[in-house]
């Protein structure tokens, strides 16, 4: 069960309007790597989480923090569009560039069906949806995600803060980024702390079905494209980094399989047969 | 530009036809960790690559392989449809509960309109979109992308291999798992490597703004979530993975921030107010 | 069965072209609260309810009438984009400011894909889905999903009302905007209607397992964010609507269930556990 | 801001695992009426209300309530999974039509993507997006959606209990039931209470524009289906809801609006034309 | 404008219920290729088609034909739905396979959300969608998408044929069968007097460019896949069915482009570059 | 399983910057007809085809040649991105017209996403995804699909022609229209072929049923739209296509069926009724 607060976490308030800006923004609440996905991801991670202890709550301990922050965006939004020239008619957009150059870059949505406020949808109007988030009870692979994902969200937050100069709209941004920056450290320590308590021992996720994959499959980075570089990286040669296999690389692959061939077809799916 | 031999990089030969198991199996062609996913995702990174050498040519080869996986899989699920009950009629099927299961967890669309063919789409008929990927430009928030997502899809190939025992699918999943060890293992060596040649040297991506932003929200992990053992973690005390920061767990926070509120509205947007 | 006349069922003729406003537009055709998803949810209703009579005849004229409601829109859009400087040459807008604002709002595909037309997708582009809409045989479920439809989309329509001042543009509207005040009284008297009829007696949807639902938790409103306000609402203490519960404010609620936990998992799903 | 605690609103505990039901209860969670729905519409209503006070006080109260709901339900529906035959061979299903009747009705992604969870999804797998939610800030359009919504999610709620035998499963619909009850005459209260406090004074929303309308369009509603019954209801005669229209219905009416035509097209658009 | 009669344009009447049927039936409304789809294709390209005459007005007559399509199978699929066993217990289920067969092909949500009714769905429950139409403009293009939809629609309608004995679905699907051969029959019609006409007199969509695209590249098919056999078909060589090109096919073909690569990054954006 | 060479299939080179056209240009990498749709739609058809031989090889050289149209475009969206004024501040936008259009024109996310890339979407930032392709395994409803793409892919490539003077961009899009109005004459001649080869023998896909339909119903067209000149077409006389039925034109239909009506509901899903 949840409690909220009307104070927000950090201060949410930008020095003057701006609805270019408050559309670009809506990136950072419903985009693939927005908070509203490191919510939901988060949450769904922790209640489906099956070990009690210190991985689960730390789990809803950054949910929980999350969901505020989706929460500080929206009233962000909410205050750059103040005053928004929503209701300009289209005879003043087209006499004075200024405007026009704002409207254009305005999101007709925040306007017509929000009423001045943010939306659970990106920069470009597409809506938020569930197949942004994974919780696949494997926590190895989970908090890799994690780690991706907060990664992309701030590179994307570091983005626009460079498309802004309004004082309080970087002030809040400062609070993003360091948050940003201590949950890919947080992810990744719980990374090694996984294999410090020996529950997934490996960098291979999941740590199982090792013994009956194909071992030299696992082994060979195959030369498909004509760029010849690969093979000087330091993934052609020498231990991988589950301490389990070597790196080769195969520059002149042939393909192993049988030809790709479809079995005739029932008669009564009408597929074009001789 | 590419080219195609008509052989399978692997044999994809079932022994037996199984339409319940090409239903599931969808889940590796379209779904968000599927193999369409890694190879436009490779595919993408490796285009928007602005700089030519071993990591550009690194992601051109996997991607080109990652389109061979989805030929692979593409061809085993029409073996697996052969001869489906496509076209039994109901009243058999409600007289005969193997096969009546058996429809029961059929794709219909696989027969309706693939006419017992691979489709585009998840193991629940979702189509694969766009969304699924992500190709940023930074290599260390992309390639730690990519590891999760051959973590994500290895993990979801290991609980298929778990659901059939037709020799000639196993043999296929076994190739199909070394594969995906393999490239968890290559990403994370390729991350490695972007910090020895200096290229993104710290864990944080992007190495940028550490100096803007605030430090000390960098730190402290707040307790939000009523269950205790979080602080009982690595990430509770001591230093951060990027050697910069430490970790402190903020036991009782308090809001930082403002009031949640929205300025007054335009009153052409008739938003109630008073 | 349908008929169709060539005569729209009200003018929709703008005074002049404009491409800014025809992007807009689009919300009222394909948005989530746009004609679209007025027609379908009305067909759907209609095609579904199980009692002839009054109720479906008027689902069905309605129904029919917004039909002609996508036609009158979508007969605008293409006239307010006749001459859209759709092909004008990227030089040309950068030289000329007003040129290119326009440019800026207008929406691509309207010229790309359509030819100068309307589409079904909303003023974002985002295309109208069958999620919009809900017919689920109850039909006081349903009329109350009605009623909200037409408020939302009045609202939509009296904002973009406000964004333009060509007089054919207005002309158009003010019919609209009468429809969607009609519509919101007729799905509320239909409602009433229903209690008359002894159909659906109470307010609560649907009118059944009142007696096996928890009474005690029907009554009381918790207090879960900190804004002490909501205790002040005549929804705090007094009667409900339904005529059969009291409304009461819980001020300090406890948690009533058990500790949020997954069982075990299948050690073959491999999901982390101990 | 938001906390947590460990312990659920009210008690998920089935008496046994049912992986058929655990499919069918995830309609509640991410389909249209879903749980996501209401938490996320009246979080954005909320920090998209302009009014500080007991309005917005009681959204957030109910919105912090409903991120509960998601949470009682992702746990039941884990609970409902346990040692669910995911890992059983196509073989067994096949020869035991039981399990094979089982396997047929489950979501394959709850296994294979989720490891045994339940996921951010509808019943048929399809994902919840942003679009299912509307926060107008208009305070009368957004509550009768609002309470419209709670009508369809007591609907689907209602249905799914006659589903199961469980009693631990009843035990948990009976508190929502009795939830959305209240929440039904909760929103019908608050839209009579805006009418009290003069704040929405008629029921038509926007309360905008409604000298500006075409006031005889707003009375008639146009026979267009031929079923007659439509005649004899409410809506036919008398005074509207509103009171400030009267009903009354046009039995033969014909099309006011001009010939549906398009402009002539811009020559570079390509459009078919003599 | 539009007016509805209550009568189907045809027969919809199964012999008995048959609800996994109905699940499979909704493929022909809510599928890419279903009813709904060539009811608003055609709608828009009749809205959008600028030449008034027996062009636009044959696309008018089928598109008003076609919403009656679409009720016609949303009543057969609530007569299919009639009795089925959506309230059944899971333990009655997992008692009796064959109900269990049955419930495992269902749609839930045709019972859950629908009350037994049809949805604007397809047969996997995945919404229709806007972006399942086009209506471009131009009639060479749109006639020859419409014939393409056509065929693709009598494809799956014939596969549900043998997928069903129930006489009285037969007997609707019959129907269905020769309109889509009349429809198929109809729009090769139309291109045909399209070049009669003197509109679009090649076959090549637009009939436009010809002069400026390099005709050299308009000439070969590019051999880049190993099977041979490719060079024997008519496409290899002799005159194409414009007229106006020869067909070549390039055995050994080379890319002509220059070297895939993207510029430097802007700093801002933080790309990883040396 | 593919190779990949560096260079690219024709020269993708602007003569400068042009972020505005990048935007647009995005229609024909992920749109509805754009490259990844023929990519997607023509792999599957080929993996999905039973027939050895010309026709399979022929469809998997074209589907290997449009994965690299989109490898062409989307380098040439990324070098038309060079430079773009992403990083500007707002304050700068709102000063300079110029620069304030041409934001207002771009794409945020090419930015905040991508970093100056491609993304696998449209014109308005709408995801590609799976169900914009087919793959029936007829193939005559395949290959007349594949014809119409072509015919949509051109038409907007052209109407995108006109929207750039760069002759850099210029110089590629005249490739580009030459291979589509090769592949439309292309897929035309296959078709013929098939009817040649006796495996598709009449116009009508699929060649099934044909004796089983209701022929007397795959000869009229019912007029249903009040526009009178569609009886003047050759579809309304004469021998059909398909050389075995005649075109009649129906000048006064009456509806066949039944009434359109729903049975009575099953009470445990709460359907209004009386
Ligand atoms: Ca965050
Ligand atoms: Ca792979
Ligand atoms: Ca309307
Ligand atoms: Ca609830
Ligand atoms: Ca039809
Ligand atoms: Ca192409």
């Amino acid at each position: 069960m949840f409690r909220h607060t009307d104070h927000l976490q950090f201060d949410a308030k930008p020095e003057k309007p701006d609805p270019v800006f408050a559309h670009k923004l809506q990136e950072l609440i419903g985009g693939a790597y927005g908070e509203m996905t490191v919510t939901m991801q988060y949450l769904f991670q922790g209640w489906n989480c099956r070990m009690p202890g210190k991985y689960k709550d730390l789990i809803m301990d950054v949910a929980t923090e999350e969901i505020g922050h989706v929460e500080m965006l929206a009233v962000m939004v909410a205050r750059l569009l103040e005053g928004a020239p929503a209701t300009a008619t289209t005879k003043a957009a087209m006499a004075d560039p200024v405007i026009g150059a704002v409207i254009g870059g305005m999101d007709p949505q925040q306007a017509i069906v929000a009423g001045g406020g943010a939306m659970p949808v990106d920069s470009n109007g597409y809506p938020w949806n569930g197949k942004f988030i994974v919780a696949s009870g494997n926590l190895l692979a989970d908090f890799r995600a994690n780690a991706a994902a907060e990664a992309q969200g701030r590179l994307q937050t570091a983005r626009l803060y460079n498309m802004t100069d309004d004082p309080g709209v970087k002030h809040m941004l400062k609070f993003n980024l360091a948050r940003d920056t201590l949950h890919q450290n947080m992810w990744l320590k719980a990374i090694e702390e996984l294999q410090a308590d020996g529950l997934e021992p490996t960098t291979v996720a999941p740590n199982a079905l090792l013994d009956e994959e194909y071992a030299e499959h696992a082994q060979t980075i195959w030369h498909l494209s004509d760029g010849a570089a690969a093979a000087e990286g330091g993934w052609a040669t020498g231990p991988q980094p589950d301490g389990e296999h070597e790196f080769t690389y195969l520059m002149d692959p042939e393909a192993l399989g049988d030809l790709a061939s479809a079995p005739p077809p029932d008669p009564k799916l009408y597929a074009t047969y001789d």
